[in-house]
Order: structure tokens, then sequence, then C-alpha cells
């Protein structure tokens, strides 16, 4: 059993602390015939988590590794870089990975065209890629679920309901409108032309073929999200509930291990999990 | 143990049919020290359901009681009088059932202030009067629940959901509503001046304070209602599900075993089961 | 649109009863380009509802078709058969469709391999055959969408909860134990050997790769089923809500439009339901 | 607005760190007319935690409170005591909050009837005392519901299930035995003579008047309890949720709060929510 040895990019921040904990807890879980290491954190220059303990930074024991802003250094002997950083530094980091074969998980959002064309470059040249816009694995099969049970029982009513903490200053929650994609795609319809987000007052009947939603509001619950396919008499649900934000930093530790035996490549969330046999 | 026997008014109506069921259904089941009988089912003159069997007109075994235009007659040796028709006839009904001391469940709607004055007189002048907006038991003890605990739970943020059928026009539910002015009066606050029921886009965080309503539609769902409250790492959610339209018809013939060992007087679903204590 | 003119067989049964009533229901809905019409219904010879008005039998409305026992008769200018009987009904039925060309849709159960093998060849013969354990089409999907999750999540804890009536005399329930296969096969075991059905007083952690069931029982509830993947701070559930029994009904009258448009040939629901893409 | 000023006891243990959390995240919140504030932090004499600031300690911000073992210089000028130690301390200390006319919190648990006894004559003698065995205020109210629910509907069936953690080794927990003593209260009847832990083959159809019990176990749910009242054609579901385990703290910093407006006496939680009117 092979040790994967983790960098972690970006690990002053608040992600980047989440992901060198979860690579420290995943630290005595073997997964696809190997176990997760942490072997270098890194940080930009000026940082003031340079120097730094990256275990004692990110609130868990003293893991032995300092936060370094050498990152070339950071990589000799490294099998994988976990990234959720920004998009000029994601291609400079596939990049590198691409040079060395190693796995490049990238979480980073905001990437322009370009970028993601740099990426999948990068991919051709010889990096593991794993690029998903969501890690909790979750919800990735979720969706994937959704899209499936959507188009099975296509003249069902779908209704998406999800509920959040009360600080929340936008609704439906951008995971609700991920899963509304999802059942839209499985449709073969745009969201857009059939979400209803509000219903009040006199609402005459539902519209077959529209895409509801409904929020909830309320203390500090993380994200509950609940898929509704309603047809006669039967009623199917598919929920996510999410405890804690640990769920991204998870899959991503997750994702490593996986494409450490794939060969070069971009891949999704979706591969990982098998959802695309 | 007695028998209870018990007259369905309004027998050739939707909800006369249920109540003829539910009190056949209740017949082999002892509450409150007595048995539920069929004695007689009454409906207007000209009603094309005069002369039939009361079972077999309501989509049960035949019960050898035919409904009948002759209420006088139908009340002699009666009990109970179940009764969902029109204000007029239900106060008419209250005083035939005071002067005989009988027991009269109201289910009927749409009663003025003076209907309700008389209604109140018969109960004073003998009559044993269960009056009511809602005879579903689970909801009424349910609407009672998230009373107590809005006041409990006094800062806690408060959400309300339904979910119904395809075909309902209006958003929220009447109940959903009821269940809204439950908790207002837990927390001694008007629910008009609470009340949340649209959140869209950029919602700003959530009010203190307010009671948020969500709605969702699809299939046939009869009806499911829940009431949040989420505080600090918790959340209580209180929730009532039907699964067809007898719950109102079986509370019905419930609350007359009840009324029938009470002194005359009006009384109120919360009192037959025992939540004004 | 063509109508889909179909024979109900068995029907002076319950369950024939229902596809009376699914067929009717279906007459207003173009589902795969026809409509579904009631073309016949026939039963046994000496069964006492040969005569009736398959709809007054049924408890709807007046449909003008009279249960025959003469199935040839019934079968002159029929699309579809639909038949929850016995095995060797079904057996002659499917040879009768074969050389009809008809679709022949089989909810009978108890066939034995010999029987399976005599519809087998009926379908190569010339007959559109669905034939299925369970017709709703809720359940199909959720067992599908279990299956795929159980792979996906291949180190999440399994857990399946149902709730039935307080009449039910076994536990778990079967379709609890289907789901439960639906799990084992996209993990790649056998259920019998990792089916947790008893946790009471001390039971140690949780062995990994266990099935968990737990049972609940009330009311007159028709059957819920859940199906949980929990794994680190996140949770799936995948549930199944049935209101009546109805649904087994409604998508048999589904899978004979289905069929309809289909080369001859056996399929199962989750042909019908698109799930083997 | 006055400050509470609060000490808490046994500050070098994982609950007295929770209640150092609880109380500082309640430093913005008016409550009763007053707003908590850390006062002192004590632990025993010999704690490795003596000297250090609690805040720090508690992995929070430094809020200028050292640890302290003096905890006669620690209650001059404080106004309540959070205390979930051991019988002997709380005991001594509920002596010294008599004196001292102070709020005293009690969570600690395996009280003697003399410990108990003991408490109860502090409380006599002028200290403001609650004492409960579960600080959650989202459970202690639902135990409430739960009572008032299950005399209501008195012949509907309850069912009490609960998830959580694949570690728990026992099974129901104790919190789902909690609420079936308390659906058992509202009964009037005793839990252990009518408690089904067990459900597995042949069972029969359930018995009238039991109370059943469900488990589900898996991924690190922190514990969701769920009853259910399940009679004809409708269910009654009081849900419990927990995010995490501050709500006990959370939960004895507001008991603080409300105590320090009664009179003397000995409480519950049930009185600081308003259940007992």
């Amino acid at each position: 059993m092979a040790d994967l040895k983790v960098v972690v990019a970006g690990a002053g921040g608040r992600m980047g602390a989440a992901n060198i904990r979860a690579v420290a807890a995943l630290g005595g879980l073997s997964l696809h015939g190997a176990i997760a290491k942490l072997h270098a954190a890194v940080d930009r220059p000026g940082s003031p988590a340079i120097g730094l303990d990256a275990g004692l930074f990110a609130g868990i024991e003293e893991l032995g590794v300092r936060i370094t802003d050498d990152i070339d250094a950071a990589l000799v002997g490294a099998d994988a870089i976990i990234d959720f950083t920004a998009p000029g530094a994601s291609v400079a980091l596939s990049q590198k990975a691409a040079a060395l074969g190693m796995v490049h998980i990238i979480g980073t959002t905001g990437c322009s065209e370009q970028d993601d064309a740099a990426i999948a470059a990068s991919a051709q040249a010889g990096a593991r890629i794993v690029k998903s816009g969501n890690f909790s694995m979750g919800m990735v099969v979720l969706a994937n679920l959704v899209e499936k049970a959507a188009a099975a029982l296509a003249d069902y009513d779908i209704e998406i309901l999800e509920m959040h903490h009360n600080k929340k200053v936008d609704a439906p929650s951008g995971t609700a409108l991920l899963l509304g994609e999802a059942a839209a795609k499985g449709r073969d319809i745009a969201l857009k032309d059939h979400a209803v987000t509000v219903r009040d007052g006199h609402t005459g009947p539902r519209e077959a073929g529209t895409i509801g939603f409904a929020t909830l509001r309320g203390g500090n619950v993380i994200g509950d999200h609940m898929v509704i396919l309603a047809g006669p008499s039967e009623r199917i649900e598919l929920n996510h509930r999410a405890q804690d934000r640990t769920i991204y930093a998870n899959g991503a530790a997750r994702a490593a291990l996986w494409a450490a035996s794939q060969p070069p490549g971009l891949y999704s969330m979706t591969d990982v999990l098998g959802l695309n046999d």
C-alpha cells in the first residue's frame, strides 16, 4: 500500500486549512489502493501562515509540515496537489503537474474559457486533473440521480426545496439551482424557461413541466436540499443533508486518491464516483 | 357499553357520505365508554339521495338505514347529530339538540356572529356542542404544539412548509396560515405583520421574528405540513401528513363519542383532545 | 394520436378492478403517442363479475364495457392485455398476444422457470411483453438510483427504513429487502451476508459494509421507504412515499402505452423507464 | 441592560470549554433583560488548564480571563455559575451560590438522592438553581410536546426513531428512551411494559398501546430523533435534529440569563422554557 504524498496549495486560507484537515483525516484510510499523507503545504509569499506548522494552523495536531512559499521545493517527491486557489495560480500549477506527471485536484472557481483550455492542455501534457465546481461527493451523486429520475419519470412534477441558515442573502441557493439544472438536463429543457420561484396568493393550478423552488431559512443550518418527483399517488424525495463544510475538502482528498491510479487526463467528480459508466 | 346513536345531517353531500363512512368505521371501536352506531341519515327534501341506503350511497356495505328528509323522525331515539351543512341549518339543528339534550357536532363553515351566538345559546339551553373549523385530530394537536413551541423557543426562527397536489390554486394553504396563526399566538404577535411568503433573488439575511412560508405543489398529494423552529445548532420539525380526506369525518365521529359524556355546553376540538388543561 | 385498446384480464379481482380504474384514468392522457382506452374486461367463466359493467364494478362511472368470460372475442381488435392473474393464465395469454402481435403487460407473480421460459418464447414469437415484480414507477426508479448511489459512494453507510400500517405481520417489508438487494448489487456483495435487522442494547459500533434495516409500524400508512447513505458530514436520503395502492395499476397502464411503440420482445420496467441506457 | 457575570466551573474539561464558548457566543445577545459575560473560569487545583486564557483554551479568541483554581476569588462580583462537574463539587457550589444569592446552573449527572436534597436545600437558602438532565432547549421542548401529543391522541400508534453516528455502541439512544418516557407519561403507562425494540421476521400485527423504537446508524451524524403518532389516515411527526454538541452549553447559558430574574428556588428547563404554565 503506497502513500499518496499530497501538497496543499493555498494553505493559508480557510479552504486550505480545511484541505489540510481532510488529508490528515484520511491518513488512516486506504482508498483506491493508497493512503493520503500531507507532504507539503504552500501559500503565497508574504502570507502570515508561512513558517507555521500546517496542522496547528489548521486547528488540529502538529503534523511536522511547515507552510512554505517555495512551491517548487514543495513539489519535489510529491504525488498530488490539492488546489482551491485562483485561476492564474491553478493554470500555473497544472503546468507543473503536467511536467511532473502529478495528480492535480482543482476546486478553484471563476476560471475563464482560456484558463479552462490551458488546464485541459496540461491534462493532455501529462497531468491527472480532477476539476469540479462542487467536490461534495454526496451532492455530485445526488445531482446525477436527479438527472436520471427526471428523465425516467418524465411527467412527474419536480420540486426543489432548500434550507440554509438565517444569514444567507440570496434564494434559491446555488446548489438548488444546480439541482434544477440537473433535472432540466434529464428532461432536455432549459431551466430558465421552466423555473417557478414564487408562489403567493392566487397562483392557479401548477403548470405541467415546470420546476418549482421553495426556500427555507433559519438557525445556522449548513445546507439541506430536497428534490421531489411527484406523480399519481407516489412521490420520490432525493435529499442531501450537509453537517458542516468539510465535505468539499473531503471530496477533494478522495479525488486525489482516485486520480493517482488513472492515466493522465482531465476528469470530473462524476468520473471519480463512477457515474459516467 | 352503550351505543351512541348518531344522525348524519347533510347525508347526500360529499362530507355527509364521509361522515356516514366514519361512523360505520368506528362501529366496532369503543371510545370514551361508547360505540358509535348510525341511527339515521338526513338530507334536504328533494335531494336525489332520499330513499337510498346510507351505506350503499356512501360506497360501503348496506347499513339498513335509508336517507330521509324527515329530520324530526330521524332524531327520535338519537343521541348525536354530525352536521357539516350550512349556517341556517346548523342553527336550527342546534335548537333541536338543545330541546332533546343531544350531542351536536358542527363542522359547518361560514357562520356569522349571530349564527355563532345562536349556537352558543343552544349550548346553554342543553345541547352538547362541539364546533370547530378543523376536525382533523392530528392537525388540532399540531397547531396546539406549534403555539407552545413558538412561545417556549421565543427567539428561534419559525418556518412553515406545505405540499399539496398540483391542482391547488392558492398558496400558502389555509392550514399553513392556521399554523402560522398558532405560531404567532405563541409569540403574541400578529401574523400579518410578520409573514414572509416570497423569497427570490437577493433577499438579504432573514429578519428576526418573521414567520416564513414555503410552498410545494405536485402530484395528487393530499396535504403535508411542516413547522420548523430553528435555533443555534438545533431544529425542531413538527409535521402533519394527511393520507386522505377521511380525517375530518373521523375526528367528528370521535368528538361525538367524547361529547356524550360531557355536561351540556359549547366545546372545541381542543377540549375533545384535552389540550386546554 | 391513436387509441391503445386495452383488455384487462382477471377483471373480477381486486387488482383487475384497479387496472380498470387505471386505464380509465389514463383515458385523457396521451403518453408515448397514444391514449389508453378500455376495450374489454375478462374474467374466468363462473366469476360473479361476468356481465357487470367494468366501470361500475370497479367503483367508477359506467364505461359501457361488460365483463366477459370470452377471451378470444375480447381480444378481437385489441392492442394490449394487462394481466395480473396466475402463471398458467399468463402463459396462455402470452401465446395469444404473440399470435396477434399484441402488447402483454404481466404483473403475475409466482411464475416457475418454465413459465418464464414460455413467456420469453412468446416474446420471441411476436408479443411485446413487459413483465415485472413491481409496477410502481417510482419504486423501480428508486431501486435503480439506490444501486447507483451504493456503487458511487462505496464506503458510505447504508441504512434502510420503512414504515407500514399496524396490521402488517412481517418485517422488514419485501420492498425494503428489494431496496437492500439493489444496494447490495451496487456494492457487488450478497445482502444476506451483510444485512443487520436488529439493534437492541449493547450493539457495539456499526460494522463497516453492513446494510442496516429499521422498521416502523403505525396507523394505516400505505408504505414509506427510505434509503440513507451516510458518510463524513453528509447524508443522502432516497425516499419513496406511496399514497395508495393504485401505483401498480398505474405503472402497468403506462407500460402498455410504452410497449405499443416497441418491437416485439421481452421488457422490464427499467426498459419502460429508460433506466438501462 | 445589565451584564450577567458568569463563572464557568470545570473549565478545563470538554464541557467546560463548551460552556466558555457558549457564554462568549451569547455575549452580544440580550435575553431576559441581560447580556451574558464571562467573569471567571475555574478548574480543580492541579489541572493543566490553570493559568491559560479561557478563550484560547476553548479554541476561540482571547477573552482576557485566565482559568483559576481559586473558586472563592472567582465568585467575587459574579452573578451566575455554570457547572457541569461532579456531584460533590455541585453540592458545594450550590451552598456558595445560596450564601451569595447567585444563579447556579447544574448540568452535573449522577447525583444521589442526598445530593439532590442538599441542592434543594441550597435553593431554599437563597440560590437560584436550574438543574436538568438535558440542557438542549429543543429537546426539552420536544419531550414536553411528545407528552402532550401522546395524551391527546390517546389511541394513535407511537413510534420513536433515532439516527446517530456509526461509533455509537448502544441502542436505542438515551434520548430516544427519554422521549419514550415522555410518551409513556402522557399515556400514564410504564415504558418498560410497552416498549418494542426489535421487529424482525414474522412479528404479527402491531400490538395496540405499545411504543416502538427503531434505530439507524451511519456516518458521523450527531443525533436526529423523531417521534411519530400514527392514526387513521394521518400522522404527526415530531423531530429534533442536532447539528453539533454546543446545544447543551447554549441551553445552560440561556438558563442562567433566565434565572437571574427569578426569585430563589429550584427550577428545571421546563420552567426556563415556560412549559409548566
